[in-house]
C-alpha cells in the first residue's frame, strides 16, 4: 500500500493505492470527517460486483451508503443527467452531511465531481476508480466535466477530491479494451516524463496486458506519482505546466471528435495522437525518427491502433479546430524532446499536421 | 468616481464606482485583456433602456456585444436556464475570445456568474449591476447560485467576476419596491459593520428613496467597500468572518420560502429577518431593547414591513430546518452586540428563536 500526497494548500489529498484495501475505507472517510452519509455514484456492473463490499466498508463506521446508477456511457456525461442527478441528491439531502463517492471509471468520476462542485457551492467528494485509465489519470487532480453537442467536457470546474482510494483488485475484471485505454495513457505519462516507466513498458507490456497484480501496482503508483507531481505544480492549468498531460490529446480529442466518438474510444484516440505528435515532432526536428518508430512499436504491440480507417482528414482538420484549449488563432502542440522531456510548440503549420495525419497515419505501415 | 479593490490574490479584482461612467467601460475590459467578444444577459426592460449605451461602449473599443435575454424572475435562476444558455452560448462561440457580462439584477448576475465559472471550466465575466441591491450587494463577492425545487441558491459555485462596473445612473429608474429591497441591504451593513451609516440612514433615507445622485453614490460606495473587506477576509465562507453578510436571512431566508417567495421579496424578508435577530439579541441580553425599537423604527419608516401578516409560524420554522447552512442539528445566528458589532450563536432555543417570531412580528405594534 502507498500513500501518495497531492499538495495543493487548502486542496491537498491523499491517492492511497494498495490490493485488496477497499475495507479500509470507513477509517478513512472517518478521519477525513467530511460527512455521514455516501452518495455513491456508480453503474450497474460495477455495483453488482462490489456494491456490497464498499457499502459493508461504510457502514461498518457509521457511515450510511446510498446507490444512485448511471449508465456506463458518455452520454451520461451531460448537463441533463447532472441536473436529475443533483434533484435527486437535494430529495435525498436531508438532515445529515452529505458526500459523494464516485464508484466506476472516467464517466462516473468526471461526472461526480462536477456534481459535488456545484451543489450547495461544493460538497466534498472521493473518488473510488475501478478502471486502469480512472486509476492512473482521471480520478486524479480536480478535473470534472460533463460534455455538449458541441464538444467533449466544455462544461465543469476544478475541484479537488478528498481522497482518491485506488484498489487495484478492481482491475482484474476489465476486459482488454479498458485495460489497452489504460494502457495508451500509461505510455503518455512514460513519455513526457518518465524514460524508465517507457523501458518497463517495452518489457513488461504482456504482464499489464494480462492484468497481472505487481506490474499493475507498479504502474499505478508510478503514473499517480507522476500526476501529482504535475497538478501540484499548476491546478489549474494556468502555468502551461499541466498542459503537458494533454500529449496526444490535441490530435486525439479532434480523431474521437471525428469520428462522433464511436468510431475510436479515447484510449484509441489518444494512442494515434500521440504518434501524430512523435511524427510533428520528428518532423521538426525535435527528435529521430527511429524514436518515433520506437513509439509506435510500443502502440502497436500493446494492441492499440497506429492507422486511421474510416475517417476523413477534412473531418478531423475541423474537429481540431473546434477544440476547447484553441482560442484566437494560434494552434499549441505538446511535443517530444526525447522519451520523458517535452516541448510546448505554438502555431505548428497546417501542412505539417496535414502530413503527420495523412502520410504516416492514413496509409501507416509498420 | 471611486475604485475598490477586492484583493484575493490570483482572484482580485475592481469595483469601479461612479455617476454616468459607462461609455468608460470599454477601456476597462481592454485593460484588462479578457476577450473581445461580450455576451451579455440581460433582459427586455434593461436592453430596451441601456442596451444601445453598453453596446457602443464596447464596439468603441473593438469588442463585440451580443444580447442575451431572459425573463426577469426568479423563475429564470434555475439548472434548465443555466443550461439553454450555455448551449447557446458554445452555439455562438467560435474562433475569438468570448466573455460575459450580467447586465441586471440579483438574478441576472447569480445566473450569469454559475454559466461562466463552469463554462470551459470557467470564463471571464463582468458584473454591471443595474439595482440597488445588486450593487451594493450580490454583484459582489462571487457567489454565484441557481435555485432548485428544494430551496433557493443550493447550486451555485464561488468564482469571482473580473471586474464590477456599478453606474449609478442605472438606479435611477428604479421602482419604489427595488429601491426599498436595496435598502433593507443597506441597513444589514450598517448593522453588522457601521454605526455611522445607520446614523447617516436616520438622516438621509428620504434622499435614498427618491434616489437622489450623491446620497446613492455615497451608499453604494460604503456598502462595497464594507463588502470588499469582509470578502477579503474570507472568500469562500470558510472561517466564519463572511458569515456576518447573512444577518438577517437566517429568519429571512425561511420567511421568503414559507411565502413561496410570492408574499416577500427578499428586501422585505431580510428586514423582518434583521428584526427578529434583533429581538433574540436582546430577549439574549446582548443589546438593550431600546436599540431594537431604534433598528425597527428605521426599517418602518423606510417601508419596508416589521410585520408578518400572511404566514403561519410554523410554516416558517419549517423553512428554516431546510436551510443550506443547517446542516446537523445545531442552528447559527449573527446577532448584534451593538449597531455595527456581530455575535455568532449556535444553538439558540427553538423557543427564543419562535417567541421572537410569534410575539414581535405576527402582532408587532410600533
Amino acid at each position: 500500500m502507498k500513500t501518495i500526497k497531492v499538495s495543493l494548500q487548502k486542496n491537498s489529498y491523499n491517492i492511497v493505492i494498495g490490493y485488496d484495501i477497499i475495507n479500509l475505507l470507513g477509517k478513512y472517510v472517518r478521519k477525513l470527517n467530511i460527512g455521514c452519509d455516501a452518495y455513491i455514484l456508480t453503474n450497474a456492473v460495477i455495483k453488482n460486483k462490489y456494491g456490497r463490499l464498499l457499502a459493508k466498508a461504510l457502514t461498518r463506521h457509521g457511515i450510511s451508503a446510498k446507490f444512485k446508477l448511471i449508465p456506463d456511457s458518455e452520454k451520461s456525461k451531460s448537463l441533463e443527467t447532472a441536473s436529475s442527478l443533483i434533484n435527486d441528491l437535494a430529495r435525498y439531502d436531508k438532515k445529515r452531511r452529505i458526500f459523494i463517492i464516485a464508484f466506476g471509471g472516467g464517466v462516473i468520476g468526471d461526472l461526480a465531481g462536477f456534481v459535488s462542485s456545484i451543489y450547495k457551492r461544493g460538497i466534498p467528494y472521493i473518488q473510488i476508480p475501478t478502471t486502469l485509465l480512472a486509476q492512473v489519470d482521471s480520478s486524479i487532480g480536480g478535473k470534472t466535466a460533463v460534455d455538449l453537442a458541441q464538444g467533449k467536457n466544455l462544461v465543469g470546474t476544478f475541484y479537488q477530491p478528498r481522497l482518491v482510494f485506488s484498489d487495484v483488485r478492481f482491475l482484474f475484471s476489465l476486459d482488454l479494451t479498458q485495460t489497452k485505454s489504460g494502457l495508451a495513457e500509461i505510455i503518455k505519462y512514460a513519455l513526457i516524463k518518465d524514460k524508465a516507466l517507457f523501458k518497463y513498458l517495452e518489457k513488461n507490456y504482456r504482464d499489464a496486458l494480462a492484468l497481472k497484480y505487481p506490474a499493475l501496482e507498479f504502474i499505478v503508483k508510478r503514473c499517480a506519482d507522476i500526476k501529482a507531481g504535475i497538478i501540484q505544480q499548476d491546478e489549474k492549468e494556468e502555468k502551461g505546466i499541466r498542459t503537458i498531460l494533454n500529449f496526444g490529446h490535441t490530435i486525439g480529442h479532434a480523431i474521437e471528435a471525428a469520428g462522433n466518438y464511436r468510431v475510436y474510444n479515447h484510449g484509441q484516440a489518444v494512442a494515434l495522437g500521440m504518434i501524430a505528435a512523435s511524427h510533428i515532432s520528428s518532423r521538426l526536428g525535435l527528435i529521430s525518427g527511429e524514436l518515433t518508430q520506437r513509439i509506435e512499436i510500443l502502440i502497436k504491440t500493446i494492441g492499440l491502433p497506429v492507422k486511421i480507417n474510416e475517417l476523413a482528414l477534412s473531418d478531423i482538420i475541423k474537429a481540431h479546430y473546434r477544440d476547447k484549449k484553441f482560442t484566437g488563432k494560434a494552434n499549441k502542440f505538446i511535443l517530444l524532446k526525447s522519451i520523458g522531456r517535452t516541448k510546448i510548440v505554438t502555431n505548428v503549420p497546417l501542412g505539417i499536421i496535414k502530413e503527420a495525419l495523412k502520410k504516416r497515419l492514413l496509409s501507416c505501415r509498420l
